[in-house]
Formats: C-alpha cells, sequence, structure tokens
C-alpha cells in the first residue's frame, strides 16, 4: 500500500510511537488481536516488519493542526484516536460482513476468533476516547465529543449498508448519506481534530471539517471506481471484485436509478445467484453504459473542487492548504 | 427481578427518560436492536411494558451526586452512561459466550443476528461517550475519562474470563483480578461518577470509588454463591447452572485451590466432558466441603465491611451513606 505523501514520513514515525504506547496499554490478550490487526505482529505475535498502512487520517490530523497554526505535535492525541476508531471499524466491519482477508492477511477474527475480535474491537474504541481525553488543553473534550459523533455516524452508515444487503430498491440519496456516514464522518473529524484540540476558532473547525467530508465522499467514490475498473495488480483485490460481491457502490446505485434499458438489465444480472466472468464484464459494461461511472467521476471531481472552495474560506497558510490538496489528489488517485 | 430500593423509584423514572432520549439519537435500525435489548419494545419493535432492571448502576450514580452534597439530578449523564456502557457489555458477552437468553428473553444476536447486535453494542458504547461528554461543566471529560478507564477494565476482565475457559489452572488471585476489572470497575465508576461530575475533592472521589470496588467483589461473590446455591424461583436460572456451564466462579476456584482432598475430585469432574444431575449435586457438595462456600462468604462479608469504611473516610452525610449500606445489603442479599 503507497503510503500518504506531503512530508509525512516523520509524522508517520511520530504517529506510530504515539499510537504503539495507547495500544499497549491493554491487557496482553486483547493487545494481541490489536498488535496483529494493525500489521505489528504475526498470529503467534511476533514482531513483524509491516508494510505500513496509508495512515490517512493521522497525517490529516496533524495537518488540521497546522491549519491552526499550532505543532503538528499538539495533534498526535487526535491523530492516534481518529486511527484507533478506523482500526476499530475494520476490525468490526470484517466480523459483520464476514470479510476473511483484510490488507493481504486472514482477517484477525479469522485468527483469533469471533470472540476475541469483538473484544479487541470494543478495547480499541475505548481507548480512542481516552488517548483523546487525556490530551492537555480545553479542546480535548470538544474534540472527543466530535469524535464520538463521528464514530456514531460511522456506525449508522454500516447499518445502512448492511441494510442494503436486503436487495430492496435503494435511492443514490440515501446511497450518498451511507457513504457520507460510513466513510465521510470519520474523515471530516480527522481533517478538524487538530484544530478542534488547539482551540480553534469554530468556522476554521467547521472548514476543515467541511473539507474532509467532501474529500470523504470523492474518495469513496474513487475506491468505488476502482472496486470494479481498477487494475488487481495495485488494488490487491481480483478485477470487477465489487460486482462479483454485487456490492451496491455509487456508480452501481446511480446507474440503476437511471432510465436507460441497461439499468433494468443491470438489476437483472445483480437479482442472479451466481454471475460468470461474462456476466461480471457486461455489468460492468452496463454501468458504463448507463453512465453510473461517469456519473461517478464527474461527482468526485465535483468534490474535489467543493472541498479546495472550503480551503479557500478557511484561509489557510498557503503550505498548509497545499499540502491538504496534495493529499486529497492522492486518496482520489488523480496523482497517479 | 426486583429494583434497587431507597426511595429510588423517582429516580428510575427520571433515568428511564434521560435513557431513553439518549438512545433515541440513534439511527434507527440501530435503535431496534438497543430498544430489544433495553426491554423497550419486541422484536418487531413494538413498545413494551418493561419490567424494569434493577437500575443498580444508575441509582449508585444518582447517590453518588449525593455524596458531593450536589442535586441527584447532576448525575444525570452519569447514570445514563453507566447504564449504557453496562448494556453494552451485556450485548457482546451475550455473544461472545455464546448465551442465547437475556432476562428471560432471547438474547438479542439471536433475534437481530450478530452482526446487527455488534454493531448496536458499538453505538451504546460510542453514545456513554456522548452523553458524559455533553455534561455541562468541567467535571464532564474527567467523568469521560474515568468511564473509558473502567471500560478498559471491563474488557481486560472479559478477555481474562475467556482465557479461563481454556482450562488451564486458575489462581485465586486471578479470579479476583478478573472480577474485579469485568465486575466491580464499572460499579466503582458509577459510585463516584456523580461526585466526579460535580468537580468534588479528590479524596471523596476516590473513597466513594474505592467503596464500589469493594462492593463490586461483594456483588460478585453473592451472584457467584447463587449461581451454585440460588433458588431457581428467584435467580430464574436452573438449579447449579454455574456448574453446570463448569463456570470458573470464585468459590469454585477458592475450592480447587485447596490442599482438601475434595479439590482434586472436583477438578476431575470438571474436566469431564458431561455431567449428570448427581454429579452436579456432588460437585456442588464438594465446593463446600473444600471450604468455597465458607471462604466465599466470609469474603463478601468483609468485603462489605471495608466498603462501609470507605463511606466513613468519606465522611458523607449520614443519610446518603444509610443509602449506600442498604444498596449494598440489597445487591449482597443481606435483606432478604
Amino acid at each position: 500500500m503507497t503510503a500518504v505523501p506531503v512530508s509525512m514520513t516523520d509524522v508517520r514515525e511520530l504517529v506510530d510511537g504515539a499510537l504503539r504506547a495507547a495500544v499497549g496499554r491493554l491487557d496482553p490478550r486483547t493487545y494481541r488481536v490489536a498488535a496483529y490487526h494493525l500489521g505489528w505482529a504475526d498470529k503467534e505475535g511476533h514482531p513483524r516488519k509491516a508494510p505500513a498502512g496509508k495512515a490517512l487520517r493521522p497525517a490529516l490530523a496533524l495537518l488540521s493542526a497546522r491549519a491552526a497554526v499550532a505543532p503538528p505535535e499538539s495533534a498526535l492525541p487526535g491523530a492516534v484516536a481518529v486511527e484507533l476508531t478506523h482500526a476499530f471499524s475494520l476490525l468490526h466491519d470484517d466480523i459483520m460482513d464476514g470479510d476473511r482477508m483484510r490488507r493481504h492477511r486472514p482477517a484477525a477474527w479469522t485468527v483469533f476468533g469471533e470472540a476475541s475480535a469483538i473484544l479487541a474491537g470494543d478495547a480499541l474504541l475505548a481507548l480512542a476516547g481516552e488517548v483523546l481525553l487525556e490530551a492537555p488543553g480545553q479542546g480535548s473534550a470538544r474534540a472527543a465529543r466530535a469524535l464520538s459523533a463521528a464514530t456514531r455516524r460511522l456506525i449508522a452508515g454500516q447499518a445502512l449498508d448492511m441494510d442494503f444487503e436486503t436487495h430492496r430498491r435503494i435511492g443514490l440519496d440515501e446511497c450518498l448519506t451511507m457513504a457520507s456516514d460510513k466513510t465521510a464522518a470519520l474523515l471530516a473529524c480527522s481533517c478538524s481534530i487538530g484544530a478542534v484540540l488547539d482551540g480553534a476558532p469554530e468556522p476554521l473547525c467547521d472548514a476543515l471539517e467541511e473539507f474532509g467530508a467532501d474529500l470523504g465522499i470523492a474518495f469513496q467514490l474513487a475506491d468505488d471506481l476502482l472496486g470494479i475498473w481498477g487494475d488487481p495488480e495495485s488494488t490487491g483485490k481480483p478485477a470487477l471484485s465489487d460486482l462479483r460481491s454485487r456490492k451496491m457502490s455509487l456508480p452501481v446505485v446511480a446507474a440503476l436509478n437511471t432510465d436507460a434499458p441497461e439499468a433494468a438489465r443491470l438489476a437483472e444480472l445483480y437479482a442472479r445467484p451466481g454471475l460468470s466472468e461474462d456476466d461480471l464484464a457486461e455489468a460492468a459494461a452496463l454501468v458504463e453504459a448507463a453512465g453510473g461511472r461517469a456519473w461517478a467521476e464527474m461527482e468526485a471531481e465535483s468534490r474535489i473542487q467543493r472541498a479546495a472552495e472550503h480551503l479557500v474560506t478557511a484561509r489557510l497558510p498557503e503550505p498548509v492548504r497545499a499540502d491538504f490538496l496534495h493529499i486529497a489528489d492522492f486518496v482520489t488517485g488523480r496523482d497517479h
């Protein structure tokens, strides 16, 4: 996995140390599951040279401190807390969705059992709040409140996503609501948490949060496009994987909600119990023909534009704005 | 289930309203699972005249505000937060332990599926932090930090309890550690959270917490004694239920750790794949003969004594002290 750029190498080391210190407080049984899930250890508990994750959320958190003209280190508890919350959600989502693989390794629940994985996720969530509340200064309670609210939205998004699996008809609006809750809420929190911790004025915090909310939707759209048309070499998933699992991703739902004749045929394919490789290729072509691909590309572009405008509103120092935009280009794949 | 006494009827109504308002913020899918779990609704979502729970933790939370000479209502966010945390842990514990029944009804996970129950538990945990952080005043961040720490201990206790199921030899000390984490930590937090929210001096908060820690162990001992010798009519569980499930409860572990000849025979019975009714009756007699019952009764008594001494140290107003002791007698079954 490629890491987030923007002179973030030292940042990653900084966050890594603080993250390890936080997770190190867990009891030994829970720690073992968490360390495996975070890629630090193999299933026997031996240290593992981890191919570092993207560390996207921590990078945004530290950058948001710079947006408030505070030293990036002041946002460390925020960076750790959003990464812990992200780790919690992946750990539980894998159990709920029955996903057996995570980052090219067996998912934690397949290694340690569901019970231990549920418990480790609970621990990471509780730890996120604890770390944030220990941050010095007045901003920590406000930041913890913002993270709790983001977590509640993340949960609401996952609940809606699971509901989509009942194969009822899904509107594009509710699919956007799902992405907004499940993906964008925590990114929005990450983009503002450093400023919130620093006690920055509300308009700045709000603008950063709105930047993150639009970035989050663009990120989800890019991810959904990769889930259909991504190169298996770089995504690490089989070609057409989201169609294979009949995921109600944004381009698919956009296609299904058009009047195009292709929409009906796509709905028919999605309702079938098994899809051949030919069916999958046809489904991808139908999403494209019904305009789902073009809509997703345009919508991602427009969200990035809007995200950029929030940074102008916020009157960020120029280098910080450039760094935020650099990350935006990176996560939406516009730089490669 | 009998409710906690001590003029707590109006308190329960107060807490019930605030609890419903908090849970009412959840998305509709997650709300449905939570409302079922809390006894407010049947599985179709229809309101249900709930036989009220004990509301032990909220009662202690409100009492702890009175200990700081603050109005009980000031502890409402604390009362709601500890009850949400308790509800979260029961919801997830039932999944982890494979328990299919909870308060004479099918456990939530058997009704809504594991995925929805995991998610609803996550939501209740996140909500607990959110409610507490919204409490007005300086004490709320300190209270939220205390609750996070208690939650981490609760999780460590559950991890240790699950580890006990590997049937290794368990020391009495680690069994007490388990009870201290899994049961006593949240009770200790409940007994002090109202004072913490009010910004009461640290010595008072500490004494209340220590009261709760000793009360919690006494409570667990009483519960473990009921799990073996309790009357099925009043416990709602079959006779000898903890022996049936080979629970490593405190009286059992105490008996196993003696040099008495009965200890070896008990270990042998516990290692068998199936136990007849005669075996169960013999096991109960062995726990008693090895001194496990007498130890548990004495230890419970001594914990209650120590708990009472903490209240003397704290110099509580006399009626508040009497109310705390009344609850202590109630939960350890000394009043009936």
